[in-house]
């Protein structure tokens, strides 16, 4: 019996591809594979102190022990950082019962549980439904105990949840809804783990409600919390980034159980606009500090950009449902564009110290990743997208097995008619673009390997047998190999590494004139700590006669280190000033998700770009 | 007897130049004296209304009536509304003895006036020093007091505020200060109108205070209220712009009176390091929405420029100290920048609508200027500031009189040893750039007229008895005339009003490649109400090879309408894309001060710079 992960459709007929199970693809050592380690092993056991350190497991407990005086610690959503704790440890198969019991406890006779009004104020649960939180907080009790039956077979906390989710049906029958999407996609998968159509007809009930100003608008206005107009109408992702997101997730969800196809295609719309718009070239999604918004299309300015940890973690998980649907790559290659620049660049190498904003550029010394945050929703957050990240990197389609993101380990998988089919995938990516796939098990028969060939990849190969052709993907971005495998079969797939230049489309005003490094899915930044002696971020730029060249994980940059000097201290002139003298330097630039392990200095991905041949030696 | 103005210092050798009266100086019809006009018949009017509406006076009625069941309406700082609107009507000569009665009633036997601590939470008065606003009101109380004193001689509210202001001083005795500065400045006038010390002391001792972590890290951490750091110690200015400016303003009005240098210095060195790094062409300061902060050096981003409309009123009245205490142009000159774009800026032309954010450019249509805010700092502070405006304008020195902004009007003064002189102003500035200046009243003495010569007027002429000469400004940026003038006498300043393309500093990220338009003061800005069909600010550039025709108040700039759609719809891209097909078009800028007074659309001050020679007709 295989162990099911994150988004288990039900309904097959809806998607190109399913999933494969918990078990059914293994990550080995390398990029991602160490980083699941480190994420069980290191980062669970630190989000656990926290999460008793800063109370949230005590709002528990004193909830469960009916200590009505005791007072509500840290922000009134805090709840769900121990769910989605929860939830990490169900995907690790991991059910913790004396926290899973305290909740049991601690939840109301009519099932009710929220430790905020729970604690102090009872009387005020569903009174401000626009910041409360509580259905937010139901959705991450309800994926928590998803996990927790999919991937530790343990049913204890389904019961919390489902009473919860019933005493929300009831309550929300005729109207309401919640300031934070995040209950949508939670009830469809509840659905999908009970059967019973009640809860993803309320799902279908909250989406349709959304729109019409029930929320009112608050400090930021409706868009905020995408209350400005129906889901079927918007255009383009909206307000919060976070709220955005699971939102539209939960559209795709409700589409994928129930076929209406102006859900989904609403979400595509969307998806499709921000990415068009209103995405950072590392895939970080949110422009403004201020309300963690997305901003308006081509606002997207390195030095303040937002680029919540949350936001690229349901990017990731709103992708992985379109490239389900649609079979698409671009939806894989948005994922791997998130995962390389955002959820990898969030936390640090020790796995206990996170980013909840991920800047482009900083100008100079300043706080690296904190321990743990006041509004701790993303670390937590990353551990459990973490602990079930293999569900994401392969899946099944009729015809054969469809290989999305490149790493080491082993995939299984049942075709169509029940065949069993296996093949272990060899790779340092991204250090190298080279991914080797060895058949392990295979019935014979033939069947269709598809390799996702990334839009960034200019020249691909497929080698089969020693012989190397071109790579001719599919209209879905996929080099597809179908064939009567056996046992020991190899194919090679060798991606384009070369360093690429990037510009930015010319309505980007932030980053104007500049360009960033890229090198396969990774984005490059230049750190100060790395630059030579007498090169200030600040002032240099890169000689657009230069070619970047590859030494080891690192780019040597052609570049020039102009003279501010030559300014005289005004910010404004009148006069065209003559070409700054400059003095060519090469620049160092490291994969921009190690960024701030060191020093937490001047750093920038986007540097300008130096047409001028004058520049001295 | 002049009716003194704001900032009438006692001791005069810490200043090389000596505020005007109020009635010392006119302005008449024209640019300033319109909107002195206005803002007298119509905006002061509009303010009494919407303290009315919002509650701002009903909260002095509940106090004053010992109603202790009302509750307190609005921010929790909303009595210094009513104090900023009774300082603009004590400017303008008018004391309103009911407001007042109602003031004095309101206050607690001890002195203790402030509506949100009183309404509601009287046992919670001085607890938050961080965010309570309470000695910020106190500072509008003075300052209201003030000016009722000395523009319309009444004294009932300068008791109610020396009652306030004592109390304060037994209350922080030992220790304690606010997390807004503005008490300090306000003090210093106190001191100055009634000669007693103690106000003084308490202002030096409220900035020696501060810097020291005493206010706790709150929510932005101390850098966000100047707590960072001692005042003398900090060498740009920090956090929250209105806070920042005002304490430096605290500072040079401390140092006026007790002679401390290390105060001025550390306020000029502070002023000098925000306008070589955190100040928009627009003069304006304060670049995030978050914590309204100043941000960090060469972080200047147009779409997201605060440059709330009360730090630019700051910076006027920073600048003015500092100009009166130099006697140097550059601070007339910073002046002159952020009046015309800021403060010009803010108000609708119906002198009915206020914007508090003035943005440098937006993408799109958007709400414009409201008539009123939940946080209404803005409207009351451009009303005193307008209804005094006339006060900052021209000085005397021991040898002349010093006119630093031009608009018509009349300016008289009394030179050393009581001389009278006097003389009318005729100009139409800024839409040219000739000011005439006529002498009407001396005593046949010789004495020095000095005129500022802006420091963006690449070519200014001086022309005395029909005798033009080039102007050769003084050290301080004056062209100075020493005559033994006769009534009847004349002098006429030509400033070059040629149309100027102003280009950012290379550390300016925010408008790389981009040029702004300014002609004399005024910063242009591109509306896309303006510019010819087919035009889309998105996709304008201007062309490097034109020249800018001024044609009236507008300006007709050479530009190209660019293609995006060879872009593709994507965002980034590895290949240098061909040029884009552009085609030449005629853009229209016009004054940035008037825009968003027919449509708020796109707009924008900054346009990339084309340097294409290829571009299409």
């Amino acid at each position: 019996m295989t162990r099911l992960g994150p988004v288990a459709p039900r309904r097959t007929d809806t998607s190109a591809l399913l999933p494969l199970g918990l078990d059914e693809v293994t990550l080995g050592p390398g990029f991602w594979g160490d980083r699941q380690v480190r994420n069980r092993t290191v980062t669970l056991p630190h989000i656990r102190q926290w999460l008793e350190k800063a109370g949230t497991f005590a709002n528990l407990r004193a909830v469960a022990a009916r200590d009505t005086a005791a007072a509500h610690r840290g922000m009134l959503f805090a709840d769900s950082d121990a769910y989605k704790w929860l939830e990490a440890l169900g995907w690790t198969g991991s059910a913790p019962a004396d926290v899973i019991g305290v909740l049991a406890a601690a939840q109301d006779s009519d099932g009710y549980l929220n430790t905020h009004y729970q604690l102090g104020t009872p009387g005020r649960r569903w009174t401000d439904l626009a910041f409360g939180h509580e259905l937010y907080c139901l959705g991450h009790l309800i994926q928590a105990a998803v996990a927790q039956v999919r991937g530790a077979g343990d049913t204890a906390l389904l019961e919390v949840a489902c009473r919860f989710a019933d005493l929300a049906g009831d309550v929300f029958a005729e109207d309401g809804l919640c300031g934070h999407p995040e209950v949508e996609t939670a009830l469809v998968e509840l659905y999908r783990v009970t059967g019973e159509d009640r809860y993803l007809a309320l799902a279908g009930t909250f989406l349709d409600r959304r729109g019409h100003g029930f929320l009112g608008p608050g400090r930021f206005g409706p868009a905020y919390y995408q209350d400005h107009m129906p889901v079927r109408a918007a255009g383009t992702m909206s307000g919060h980034a976070v709220r955005a997101l699971y939102l539209a997730t939960g559209m795709i969800d409700v589409y994928a159980e129930t076929g209406d196809r102006s859900l989904l295609e609403a979400a595509v719309t969307q998806w499709d606009a921000a990415l068009a718009a209103k995405t950072y070239v590392t895939g970080g999604q949110g422009s403004r500090h201020v309300d963690e918004s997305f901003g308006d299309e081509y606002e997207l300015p390195p030095d303040r950009a937002y680029a919540e940890t949350c936001a690229g973690i349901a990017s990731v998980m709103l992708a992985w449902r379109l490239l389900l649907i649609t079979g698409h790559g671009r939806y894989a290659d948005a994922m791997e564009r998130a995962l390389f620049n955002v959820v990898a660049a969030s936390t640090s190498d020790d796995g206990r110290h996170f980013f909840y904003v991920n800047t482009l550029q900083r100008r100079g010394p300043g706080p690296g990743r904190p321990e743990w945050f006041d509004c701790a929703c993303c670390p937590p957050n990353l551990a459990r997208l973490l602990a079930s990240l293999q569900a994401y990197f392969a899946s099944t389609g009729a015809d054969g097995v469809q290989l999305h993101q490149y790493a080491s380990g082993t995939v299984a998988a049942t075709l169509a008619g029940g065949r069993r089919v296996a093949f272990a995938v060899d790779t340092d990516y991204p250090s190298s673009g080279r991914i080797t796939v060895r058949i392990t098990g295979t019935d014979g028969g033939a069947w269709r390997l598809a390799l996702r060939v990334p839009q960034w990849s200019a020249q691909t190969t497929v080698t089969i047998d020693g012989t190397a052709r071109a790579a001719a993907p599919d209209d879905r971005g996929y080099a597809v190999v179908e064939r009567d495998w056996r046992p020991g079969d190899s194919v090679t797939l060798d991606l384009d590494m070369t360093p690429r230049m990037v510009r930015p489309h010319p309505r980007i005003d932030a980053v104007r004139g500049s360009v960033a490094f890229l090198r396969g899915p990774l984005v490059y930044c230049f750190e100060q700590i790395d630059q030579p002696a007498g090169a200030d971020l600040a002032d240099v730029a890169v000689d657009a006669r230069g070619v970047p060249h590859v030494a080891g994980d690192v780019l040597e940059v052609p570049g020039i280190q102009r003279t501010p000097a030559a300014w005289g201290g005004s910010l404004y002139r009148d006069d065209d000033p003559a070409p700054e003298p400059g003095r060519q330097v090469t620049l160092i630039a490291t994969p921009y998700h190690r960024w701030a392990n060191r020093t937490v200095d001047a750093m920038r991905i986007w540097v300008p770009l130096e047409h001028r041949a004058e520049a001295g030696a």
